[in-house]
């Protein structure tokens, strides 16, 4: 059964609410774009590619429902506030951009048509999104096909994108390949995308999975038991850097110092080739709370100071490859790149 | 105010139970050898330099209730019944040891005798920690001295020692020679002992003290956060390996990408020179629900498979120091640990 990311359904986007996982499947129905952008800034839906996907949505919602006096005026909000959510996948403004290229360059046609192709522009992302998902679960199935032993680190799978998922794309395409491995997950801390999305996601697909605390990563290497590692990424900057979920970076640090391959795969829509290098992409820090609190009690004394970056950035020389819906992208980055995506 | 672990307290082994901290400060009774193994078992008191106490308290405890007729056949059962809570701790054995000497010299002076010089040679034990732990306080705030933002991992405070720590008592010594600091304090999945114990003592010291992930350590350091960092160890190999809590390895390999300094406290009774090596140090592997669970509540889809190691070793190349109460130990290791313990 594939798991219902989101949809857009009679004039509502409808989102699985994976705060809740795995302990509930419940749904949030979005009746308009800022109930879309509360849900994105929640974490009701996250990951890159389904933030895109959400985004998109929320502008043909909020456009749908929008004025014909005020339309123009009613668009810069709805794009401003949907822009505005989270500020590092960078798939969330490639959405919004194509978005705006659709308003910009139909606007003369009426309010109604460019409603109707906003709306068609959104499902297009979305399912431009899932093939692209199964293209590179090829590829990268192809790349991973001597592993054995996976681990992964936060959640890039169907939930993290309109479906199927991206390095869990790659997991479910190797999978449908016939091959015998196992998953190490990182519970992914602090909001434990690795224990309660990736580890359920994995179970229904009744891939083998073990769940470790992040702290684990290390040993396990040490020990042998790790044969590569497959990550997906919310913005790879022109150079290959690549932000991805907090706790990545050290992944990737621990997998060079053991010699054992760092693959990333997400869609060509998270290369930002406006970013030179890592150093450019905007860190997001979430609420203290995450870290201090689980289920709403406190794990730590009162007051305590907390830090809580959500991503980190993962140099582009602790990578061994970048896999996307067009192919393999080998080192060196800064010029494959750009060939690859066709500047 | 001092933390009071574990005390000894007309013939009953009194301990602050570690595992409802922060929230609630309760005390355990222990009234028989049994629960003082119990205890140490379930993690009620933790930490190296704590555990080598409580179970020379444990040993003390059984042999005073012992009848004459049985003491030595009891007095075994003690012994390995104590020796099997915790494997990988050496201070533990070598209490135990130290409290079996006392038994095999003195036996033939009678059981009362016994008896009293065991509870007399736990309460030195008992003693000569804190004042170890005061003395490479000292040590460690000398070789700290020029570090302003110090990382912890774990609990290495008055909470898992007789009183003052390793790690942390080198924080307290800087603290009260004067020294401007802050501390990251990793959470320390999956017990939470630095979330749940460090920070509740760095706390009530009114130290500066962040709470992180364990997953953030890497991203502090790259933004070059993070000037030195210093834990406790469980054993110490003769080549100058350090076992510690789970995620210390992935700490100090962090450490070195960025050429920040790690070093290890801990008093001499955590270096064991049987073991040649951190290969040849036994690591516990604990239960599954301390990683899938937290408050009795799932963070994980049922019946996923979990593995849990409580520790793991870090390479002797990666550590800058280790500081024991007769000084700091500088590589090579090999030798210059003997020659510190006067081997």
């Amino acid at each position: 059964m594939a798991v219902k990311t989101i949809q857009w359904k009679n004039d509502r986007v409808v989102m699985l609410d994976q705060r809740l996982l795995p302990h509930k499947e419940a749904y949030r129905v979005c009746r308009d774009y800022q109930e879309v952008a509360q849900a994105i800034r929640e974490m009701v839906i996250r990951g890159a590619p389904a933030i895109g996907v959400a985004a998109a949505m929320g502008v043909a919602l909020g456009a749908a429902k929008a004025q014909v006096k005020t339309f123009d005026r009613d668009f810069e909000r709805i794009f401003l506030n949907l822009s505005k959510t989270r500020p590092t996948a960078v798939n969330l403004f490639w959405a919004l951009e194509r978005m705006r290229k659709i308003y910009t360059v139909n606007r003369s046609r009426g309010v109604d048509v460019v409603k109707r192709l906003l709306k068609d522009e959104a499902q297009a992302i979305y399912k431009e999104d899932i093939a692209a998902n199964k293209q590179f679960g090829k590829f990268g199935a192809q790349v991973l096909r001597n592993a054995r032993h996976l681990m992964t680190h936060c959640n890039a799978g169907a939930l993290a994108t309109a479906g199927y998922g991206t390095a869990l794309g790659v997991i479910r395409a190797l999978k449908e390949a016939g091959r015998e491995f196992d998953v190490f997950v990182n519970e992914t801390r602090p909001f434990l995308q690795g224990a309660r999305l990736t580890a359920w996601e994995l179970k229904k697909e009744k891939i083998p999975a073990t769940l470790i605390t992040d702290s684990m990563a290390g040993y396990l290497m040490q020990m042998g038991k790790v044969d590569a590692v497959v990550v997906g990424c919310d913005r790879v900057a022109a150079n290959g850097d690549v932000a991805n979920k907090i706790g990545t970076y050290t992944i990737a640090v621990l997998a060079k110092r053991h010699g054992i391959p760092f693959y990333v795969a997400g869609p060509t829509s998270s290369i930002d080739l406006n970013c030179p290098s890592g150093k450019e992409i905007p860190i997001e820090q979430r609420d203290a709370k995450e870290v201090s609190h689980i289920f709403g009690k406190a794990l730590a004394p009162k007051g305590i100071k907390v830090f809580n970056p959500a991503f980190d950035v993962t140099s582009q020389e602790l990578i061994s490859a970048i896999v996307t819906e067009k192919g393999v992208i080998q080192p060196p980055y800064q010029q494959n790149i750009r060939n690859h995506v066709g500047h």
